[in-house]
């Protein structure tokens, strides 16, 4: 696959960024091959996505493209710089396997632009199957140890890796402040959208027992406040009084491995660009 | 059309309960058109809706057939009968046109087997749009007047007309619970339904803050919990960061509409039994 | 509303085209609103839609801004330019009333950002309804007339309106070659769509016989061959055995209103494209 | 899990039915779990399934349960029993691994009530894959023979297995009349669904050449008119003109492995009763 590359750029909306901006590729002779650009009309700011490619990739260098750049944006302009190559994927879970499980054989087959590097669970349950991979698989059980010196155990694991993004793939663990801040816009939850939200525990038994007839998924980024990170991508499926709770669960199953799928290969083509606490996403 | 009747019986969950009921039904050379049952295995619990015909109609009497089916059923059984008239509806509206212009117009030209008595709303806004249907207009202002006074007034409208039932067709005002208890299980009410939920004022705002990539819409009976009654229905649409927050709220309005008016049919059609805070629906 | 311009432009596909076209409206001070591009990677094509307001709208001139474009783009470029006024709209309907009175009532309440100037039919039967609506409604029957003679009597009303589409909302007639290049690119059909395509008369019937799961519709251009233009908007929705061949004719026409009024709203927004036999639909 | 049984009924409509058949179950001590009954009003035709459970096990014999409710019913009744052990599969694929990775991993986390005895392909590529999870794989090359000698090899394998349905997981070969008519409603496949439908090599291309917004999947039986079996499943994911073909096949995979998992569960649940060309899917 020929090599492409990806600027995202939000700054400051003005007259002209589009023309300036683009005047730079020009310049260089970067063929763009597609461009996505969004105002915010509201905050009055720009957000730009650009993929491209190179005559020579020789010349192509992403910190003098950055610098002029920023010459001639305004003040408050981020850019982010990627390719089209595969990244890499940590995944963390627990017992459950359907989300993981799919993402691995996605990635295998070359459905999600991903290499998984490991995994790592609490639990030895998903161990037998992600070895049938190749995939290595790390258990760090949570018995005994604080919150604090569990994740510094895990830390250590990923400390070893490198690697663009951490899935929590039904990882059912809460994470610290400490640990999310380490990995900021770096990792991609998954948990169930209930209509309407069941606070507390057994959230599909309590969805069963009000007869809902909807259930839901949303994928987000991981922010210190649980649940409540920048929404990547959403999807529902129908149920019905015929469901018991344990086969609403299994749908919100069903459902949470799409959503999840999904949101990790807007992620990994660099479809997303967070904005506080939403998303921008061009599709 | 040919008239047809609608039993629904619910009792605790029994042997041979199925045999039974339509072994009265069989007796009376009662044609049996669509049979649903359901048994909550939990709760123990038996629902059933049976579509049937008489071949002489004038043989037919509910009350006669209800203290058949009872002297052989468990204690602890609910049995309501209704046919396939066209009901009667009343719709409470305050300003916004959709679910109300769908709903006249669904009646209209029966796509839903509905009478629109009259319409009773706290604003004149819609009175012009209604009157062109002939159908009577109401317009009880809620300015100056307590709450009790408000409702007071519209009860004497209700008083004076035969309905089978009320519905809120984005009605914006909070009814007392003794308003709700007049009317229990005969009022159905639209709202929006946006993951997450966001309490309190401004909901399309705040789920265009977050960046949500769905919107839904929940149908439910009222209850004095508001917006927490026994939900018929419900369904999303999907939107994205390019969509404004009022052009969220339309999105939500679209999938208002589409929402009431599926549960309005469910439940004219009789095809809604109430269970405690949740729905059985036979569709 | 503040106006705002819309420029659709097509070319063949260049290095730099965003930068030279963006460029011009820089140098006029015009403000970019929102702007969507799409590179046809095989036909190596180019499309990009701006929506812009101008500072002083005594100096937009659209023929001005064309030669300027024109004068800097390859040859095959083809632009044209909008605004956001309300735009008119012929309806052309039969019997049905399911998507004539959706847009109805959408133009009336501006949720479509339409004027129906008249509604043309070959039956009287929805004459009451529009005229509630105080929307002139011509009946031209086509009783004893050829396909000619009453495509002239249409042609005849339309030659004294002043309009932007012709939307059929269910007219159940086949438009001559002739009808149809007169107002090449400005009728909107809408159709049902069944998987599998069911050919000939009485589709819902068929579609019935064979048990389809899903009921869906597809609105279009209308070009020469029947049902074959340019596709604008599809949707479905579910149906199963329990349904009756009536039933699923109904559930086609809700979801047929569902498809045609974001069709035409897409359409009416200048957010389609027409390229050969498909669409470029900027959302 | 407590075993259960199934009954599924097909017979001319009779008044009493449900009566009768319910009242042989009663006798017997069965306890009715759940019922389901259709009546097609056209063809007055009826069908039923029952899930019951035996007090004693050894008291339930299917032979003459079948006789006692022959004796009882019209004639042209047909009635077959199963129950809800896991049934046996056979998998067909050639290349494509989506839709059999999927239902492997299902099967092998109870998500389906399925084991997979054996994967049988015209090509070897799935094989590593398959015997990771220690699936028997038997390459049938069609390499130089006729179609019925690679039939007849392929039924060798047939011959030593004991299963219950075939799953066509993109088998991607025509099957002979007779092939077909030697596994007659124990054949499942899956195939795209485009609308319009797109006629001969390259639906995927054509579909992306006539910009559709919407790409589909159906599950059916296996009949010998090729596609146009019953159909047991139907879904659908939206697409847009920004979708390459290849894009949109994959978008057509992703559909199809959910659509097929669907048709598979259900049918292992003994929820589908073909009825002709069409289906009745109690869900």
């Amino acid at each position: 696959m020929k090599r492409t590359h990806r600027a995202m750029i939000t700054c400051p909306d003005d007259l002209g960024l589009v023309h300036t901006i683009t005047g730079i590729f020009f310049q260089k002779r970067y063929n763009i091959i597609s461009n996505h650009e969004f105002v915010d009309q509201e905050k009055k700011f720009f957000f730009m996505r650009t993929e491209f490619s190179a005559p020579d990739e020789n010349d192509l260098d992403y910190e003098a493209l950055r610098r002029e750049l920023l010459a001639v944006l305004p003040s408050g302009t981020n850019i982010r710089f990627t390719d089209n190559r595969v990244k890499n994927l940590i995944l963390f879970a627990t017992k459950e396997h359907h989300c993981l499980a799919d993402l691995v054989i996605r990635a295998m087959y070359g459905e999600l632009p991903a290499r998984i590097c490991c995994v790592i669970s609490n639990h030895n349950i998903l161990q037998s199957f992600v070895e049938k991979f190749s995939i290595p698989f790390y258990q760090i059980s949570h018995e005994g140890l604080t919150r604090e010196q569990h994740e510094h155990r895990v830390m250590e694991i990923l400390d070893k890796q490198i690697f663009d993004y951490i899935v929590l793939a039904k990882y059912m663990r809460v994470l610290s402040p400490e640990f999310v801040q380490s990995y900021r816009n770096q990792m991609i939850n998954i948990h169930h959208s209930l209509l309407p939200a069941f606070i507390g525990a057994s959230p599909y038994r309590q969805a069963f027992e009000r007869g809902v007839k909807i259930i839901g998924a949303t994928s987000h980024f991981v922010t210190e406040e649980l649940d409540h990170g920048p929404i990547i991508a959403q999807n529902v499926t129908t149920t019905s009084h015929a469901s018991s709770a344990a086969e609403m669960a299994q749908a919100g199953r069903d459902i949470e491995k799409i959503v999840l799928a999904s949101a990790v290969k807007l992620v990994l083509e660099d479809r997303v660009i967070i904005d506080g606490n939403k998303t921008i996403v061009f599709e």
